[in-house]
């Protein structure tokens, strides 16, 4: 499935670039929440983080703190969040994997978070994470 | 700077373990946001991102497709966000480097997120990728 960040990896479509290296490719969001706005991205096409391969998924969380740095130096920041969405309901605009660095800067510019905790007993704890453990041993 | 999660990696505070290797925990988040909210983090000691090794950066990165598949499978999702905060003014609770995978649950729960863009033009662009750009090589 070819997206719009196929072409960018391509060069078909231009981009503020900042990172490049065989598997992934760093540019500005062109609608940032805030200045320094990055996209990461593995030059992998896959639409979702659950089907990235461990190969591009070491090599784009390698990059992730280097990035990081750079932005906040160029934004004149040091808080910043890192979010990467999976599907249109959790906010996915573009279906290629992408990983958002956001600067949080003075002015006040960056990510919104809405954070609602639910109740959870420890006896569901306990069930749950056995079960997702469970899972990833198969 | 020891953190409660130094005390889970020990093993002197229990958790909900999903995951264990040479580098990475996984554990459930015990305020979730929604059924499955897993933590995910290094095992080096530093507060933000900005400052974790490449080697621990790509460890946390390689895990995270493979916890996800496994947090998605047990919660009945397929949708869900990854969040990391870098800063108390970002949302940082805990001063260790983590990742959130929060599933979006068909009850509606799960991550909020505020997206407000700002204006940006292309010679802005060009002029920060190239700032951005320009520390990456150093």
């Amino acid at each position: 499935m070819t997206t719009i960040f196929t072409k960018i990896i391509r060069g078909d479509i231009p981009c503020h670039k900042v990172y490049e290296d065989d598997q992934v490719l760093a540019f500005l969001d062109i609608n940032p929440l805030s200045r320094g706005h990055t996209l990461i991205i593995p030059k992998e096409e896959v639409a979702t983080l659950d089907a990235l391969s461990d190969e591009a998924a070491a090599a784009l969380g390698r990059a992730l703190p280097r990035i990081a740095r750079a932005v906040c130096a160029a934004s004149g920041t040091r808080e910043f969040n890192v979010l990467q969405n999976n599907g249109a309901g959790a906010h996915q605009a573009v279906m290629h994997v992408h990983f958002h660095i956001i600067p949080k800067t003075q002015d006040g510019r960056g990510l919104g978070i809405g954070w609602k905790p639910m109740l959870f007993s420890d006896a569901d704890g306990k069930a749950l994470a056995a079960d997702i453990a469970s899972r990833l041993s198969d």
